[in-house]
């Protein structure tokens, strides 16, 4: 692992963002768990692109997909005969009513499989989209680079339905989305045309979404036009009310891993620089996606007086900012640099003047500078 | 199945909330999809816990485990020897590297097997707790009564880590917390002591919330001491600074199934009742957890300059409410007797007077009531 690499497990694992699987067992290759930060990271992911994908449009609707499902679903698609090993096997039933099936290796078939449903219960025009969120299975025979290449991890995915004709306008939609929501997480991301020859059968064009991780240039994210391949492999179609026709819609796929962009997250947040003269570690996470928004210190943990005004003033606060956190372990230096190592935008400091004024220091997670601000403009401060 | 069951199956399937899963190739016994709306009420449903169980509170920390893991995990836990027939076998690896491993049949596990973890990144002291909200997978040999007993569902489940001295009284809290939640749902629970010849062998006092069901009185959600029972079984322990002493917490769980509350929700959401003459079916869900918040409507869909004033208001509602929902499909009875039935606690309808002075119709579900509301009220009106 190179040494970047190397900071960001041992600082996701020492704050409480990512721990291996089983470690009191040895560990278990391929699998990770997240912690109390790590969880709350990618559910500020998960909840914003949902907002851009799905609640921000009028025209895509949400799923949960179970993740077995009849073998039926995956032999249409073809996974099981051109993925046999690389996709978990389980039985369901016992006896002679047992079943093979299969753990999904991608969430997009759970989507076309309902694709029939959908149109029943909301009876949507072309172009119409059907997303979900969920996880996904691969038994990689090298699961590797930390949460880059697990054998368990979770997709945000979205299949687009529309007519052929209109399918390089909705590819082109899709592209200019997805570069903002790069933009919006602080992540650099590099748009790769997949040549013909590497890309699958049957997609007729495929972005890639790269990102230049310690480990070299790799996949966070893909772009597919997969055109009407996958309904037609289910046997479904669409009756086109304006034509008056029936035929397969063609599909423009998004698709984006919830773990890599993540990793990505936290490689583009990573930052060490020196500040009053010491060297200092701070994951530089944008505002709406850091686990914690802000903390609340009282500047002293034995004076009972700024202690209890500091809680109350934390208590408040929660009603209106749902993950604040409270913090009066050790010094405040050691309190700055544990809320700087887990991104915490901001941090609230209730000293003697605060007793006085009702006015408290707000500290800046990248500058480090403070300001004295009003307790009552604080909320618009730190939602701002 | 009784006849208010087979109503709300044909409801969900309908409308969108629940559908059977691979069902264009026959259904696949024990699982289950869910649609458009279903996804939001579990959606809803979890973020509510979260903020009663998780975040209102400062001593229990998030945790998102994997769903595979080390098989000596659940070996140790006793589930491979109790529950061989009951658990997903899987293959880990290829060939001679394989390793026979688990989907697990609890979310407990997992947070049992990060005990250490979390300590080593929060220093917690007692008492404390560590939740998580995620799939679990049970191979049931009768799946049935809908989502109720599936073979795949999720878990909301927390340990409580406290000293053995204490368990009485935080059982009485978490007890307490639960009850909340269910009259938060609008879900009628009976508490139920389950007998000691009818408690896991580990367990000192359990009670069962329970709901009736059609099919009759059934569990709901699990309240258990568990004695150090499970950080025995790992060989884990705590020091605490208080005493100085090293010991293995005791552990009080408050477990709860998504889809069973799901299920308990719609069921005792579904009224039917006759307004104005005219029978009709609605969902008399709480507001804060309906899929839809709100409804916009133009009066007549062949006005543009209804249609207009309509997307225009919708759109900026929906900067400050995210799930609402525009609908200019048939006729406003029509659209009515829909938003009734996936339990839309207010719509708003754009006529020619709005045209005039802003003002809109705001209709409320449950008693088909209409009252002129200016738009500039609208937010408060909807939140409130």
């Amino acid at each position: 692992m190179t040494d970047q690499m190397e900071k960001i497990v041992s600082l996701c694992k020492r704050r409480g963002f990512v721990y291996p699987n089983s470690e009191i067992y040895g560990g278990f290759s391929g699998f990770w768990d997240y912690g109390h930060y790590g969880n709350e990271l990618l559910d500020n992911i998960k909840k914003l692109w949902w907002r851009r994908f799905v609640s921000d449009r009028d025209e895509i609707y949400g799923i949960r997909t179970s993740i077995i499902s009849s073998p039926k679903v995956l032999e249409a698609s073809g996974h099981v005969s051109n993925f046999g090993n690389e996709i978990f096997k389980t039985e369901v039933g016992t006896g002679e009513e047992a079943t093979i099936s299969h753990l999904r290796p991608e969430t997009a078939q759970g989507i076309f499989a309902n694709f029939k449903n959908v149109i029943d219960s909301h009876h949507p025009e072309l172009p119409f989209g059907i997303a979900q969120v969920g996880k996904s299975f691969r038994n990689e025979i090298s699961p590797r680079d930390f949460i880059f290449r697990a054998r368990e991890f979770e997709q945000m995915e979205l299949e687009y339905f529309i007519k052929e004709k209109d399918w390089e306008k909705y590819f082109e939609i899709w592209r200019t989305i997805m570069a903002s929501f790069a933009v919006e997480l602080g992540v650099q991301a590099h748009e790769f045309e997949v040549p013909a020859e590497d890309r699958a059968h049957y997609s007729k064009r495929t972005i890639d979404f790269q990102f230049d991780y310690p480990f070299g240039r790799g996949e966070l994210w893909g772009l597919a036009y997969r055109t009407d391949f996958d309904l037609k492999n289910h046997g479904l179609d669409y009756f086109d009310d304006e034509s008056g026709e029936r035929f397969a819609p063609h599909v423009i796929e998004p698709s984006l891993g919830v773990d890599r962009t993540a990793l990505a997250v936290l490689l583009s947040a990573y930052t060490e620089d020196e500040l009053g003269g010491e060297k200092r570690v701070y994951l530089k996470l944008p505002k709406n996606i850091a686990p914690v928004r802000a903390a609340v210190f009282p500047l002293l943990k034995n004076k009972p007086e700024l202690v209890s005004k500091a809680r109350e003033l934390f208590l408040n606060l929660k009603l209106q900012i749902s993950n604040l956190e409270f913090d009066d372990n050790g010094n405040i230096g050691k309190r700055y640099r544990r809320q700087d190592e887990i991104g915490t935008p901001q941090t609230i400091t209730v000293d003697f003047q605060t007793l006085e004024d009702d006015t408290v220091t707000v500290r800046d997670r990248d500058t480090g500078e403070q300001e004295r601000v009003s307790i009552s403009d604080l909320v618009s401060k730190i939602k701002g």
